[in-house]
């Protein structure tokens, strides 16, 4: 096992050779950080993960553009709250566009070495004299502790910002990965949008970056939310200066990407505890399938169940609509071979066994479901493949939030 | 277009040749019906439709048995609430059977001439002893006019029942449809428990019965629940005893199959307007894809989704929302080419042309989003099929009712 060291108040600028702030724009509200720039000192190997929605973003447009013919050279990321670009036609396109220029010209840099992402209402134009306020407040503050403040810029309904970062010990040397992220609603079951922006010190060529980008991503954030189940924005980006002058090498790609997965992992727990009214921090593990997608399959279709969420959110047990909701993943089983546990950390009480309850305490299974965090175990029978995902309830909150989140 | 003749208060006695009741026998609660009986004065034909969930309670695996060798002499229903003797194992089966046998015992029939149907919690052995005496007082009280105990008895979080008849006029004379269903929660996005008993005085074979069963499900039942995404339970059972002594022939099968949809279509859309906590009933066309079954999907995963249903609760007419969820249906097209339109009855305001804002006023669309009742159609400009199907809001009251079922 590698030795991470998990760096205290770590975020995007604590790899060497990364500048960074949040200020005040007032793209939507009055009181508040919303445009985060990060500015790297050396040119980036950059790979991005995005959404698979039919509807994407401007920015994410642009930014897959960007990334096609650019991707070693990219050099800042402008991030904006309060506002996602998004189902606003060809007018946020050229908005998209106009804030790369933004950000190049204060910092004398090209516009295909800035990267945008968005967040906030859909359907609403860019304020670009607000953007452009953002991008000249932004670009005179970067300084080598701003991560703390990017992460606080790119919040909407989260309830605190999303920061960490680790070193690791490679055979050239330390490396420092750091990442900041926003949550996205219940992220489950629906797709306000994810962001995400992992920073390294590291050198490393885009395309061995998106590898290991995208390994990273399907232990991490992919375990927070479906597959194509993501919303018009949701991104994943990940930057490499180089500054540390540690060369990522084949034989240390593996020690890199653990300290990749502790960060996406962080970030990604981080954003299912922050989830809109959430009151739990659910671990659902699917075992006994012949293939992982099947075992993920049917954990996500248990993790975005609102009755079983619903349940989460009353302390009970109620294993019946777990077992339902498995049933309709669409991935066959016998329902007649399915065992179900659950506990605290480890499966200390089985409440089903070969698809029959098995007697347990009401009691007993009431006390695992009303702790803050708690795991479950679905075994099908069916073979020796397994996945785990990450879930919340569905409280009363949620509604209060997303019932009037645009008034 | 045929005349059609709704019944008042008409239900599953209303053609002739039925008796039913619905008495309390204590299944779970102290003070309300919730076993019903329904009994045919002829062998009927019988056609059902069940969950496509890969865990199915007990009374499915006993109807589809029953079923598959004896669909023309089925003679009574028995129908619980209060337990959906569901992930109840072997002993569960044998619970289901014997319910069987406590009829055929108490009207002289045979254990093959009785269908049975559940609904309720989840995981609870179902209670034989108060099920024998549901079935006796149920027997010593079935007569022609009890269609709305019946109705009444099969209610879970359903505020009120749920029945409809027509009368049909076909070349051979005078044919009735009755029917009455049970909620489903929010059908949208889970599945709690949706059944739904359809009788007819009709004379028609059992396969003709199916296939026309099939059709008035697919424009019905089907549009209000996503294909695959149904509960442990779920049934539409159908029942034609043959009294009226009217033929449905080939040429009167297109008469028979509209009173068939009139009466699924009104139960569906009294299963949405009761839906748990539901306070608007939305229409939602989806236009303009290559196949039906496309614009199906994108209605549906509209339909479902937690974040549009909030939106629809709080009166916003929050149209970001339904793009986001309409491009992660898995469908693809072009967001520059998307129209949506919304309106009271038919489309009075558009609110995106080509992917674009119309610069609508805020005020008109929210207007129309405050009806209880309004409609959606969405265009995305790749073909001429089209599918509507019908949702709900999601409220607070869809929390409190979910969140403590058990208790």
């Amino acid at each position: 096992m590698t030795d991470l060291t998990f760096l205290p108040q770590g975020g995007v600028t604590s790899p060497h050779g990364f500048r960074a702030t949040g200020v005040a724009a007032r793209i939507k509200y009055a009181d508040r950080l919303d445009v985060a720039l990060v500015v790297a000192d050396a040119p980036c190997s950059a790979a991005a993960v995005f959404t698979r929605n039919q509807v994407v973003a401007a920015p994410v447009v642009v930014d897959r553009e960007t990334l096609a013919t650019h991707s070693a050279e990219i050099r800042a990321v402008l991030i904006n709250a309060g506002n996602a670009n998004a189902s606003t036609g060809q007018p946020g396109l050229a908005d998209a566009r106009a804030s790369q220029s933004l950000v190049a010209d204060a910092l004398g840099l090209l516009p295909h070495h800035v990267l945008v992402m968005s967040t906030g209402v859909i359907g609403v134009p860019l304020p670009m004299d607000r953007m452009a306020v953002g991008v000249a407040l932004a670009s005179a503050e970067i300084r080598p502790d701003g991560g703390a403040d990017a992460a606080r810029a790119i919040m909407t309904t989260d309830t605190r910002p999303k920061s960490v970062a680790v070193s690791v010990e490679m055979d050239g040397g330390t490396v420092t990965v750091g990442g900041m992220a926003k949550g996205s609603g219940m992220i489950h079951p629906d797709m306000a949008t994810m962001l995400s922006l992992v920073t390294t010190d590291a050198q490393i060529a885009p395309d061995r970056l998106h590898d290991l980008l995208t390994q990273a991503i399907n232990v991490s954030f992919n375990r927070i939310s479906v597959d194509g189940d993501t919303s018009t924005n949701d991104t994943v980006l990940l930057l490499a200066n180089g500054v540390s002058e540690v060369v990522v090498s084949a034989e240390d790609e593996a020690t890199f990407l653990q300290a990749l997965v502790a960060v996406c992992q962080h970030l990604a727990h981080e954003i299912v505890r922050d989830g809109e009214g959430a009151t739990k921090f659910v671990t659902i593990t699917v075992t006994g399938t012949a293939e992982a997608s099947d075992a993920h399959t049917i954990a996500n279709t248990i993790a975005i169940s609102p009755l079983v969420k619903t349940a989460f959110a009353g302390s009970d047990a109620n294993w019946g609509r777990l077992l339902m909701a498995a049933g309709r993943a669409g991935v066959v089983f016998d329902q007649y071979e399915v065992d179900l546990w659950i506990g605290v950390e480890t499966p200390t009480l089985q409440l089903v066994a070969n698809g029959t309850p098995t007697g347990y305490a009401e009691a007993d299974a009431a006390a695992i479901f009303a702790e803050p965090a708690f795991k479950i175990w679905l075994s099908v029978g069916r073979g020796s493949a397994e996945s785990t995902v990450w879930t919340t309830d569905l409280t009363h909150d949620y509604i209060s939030i997303n019932a009037d989140y645009r008034t």
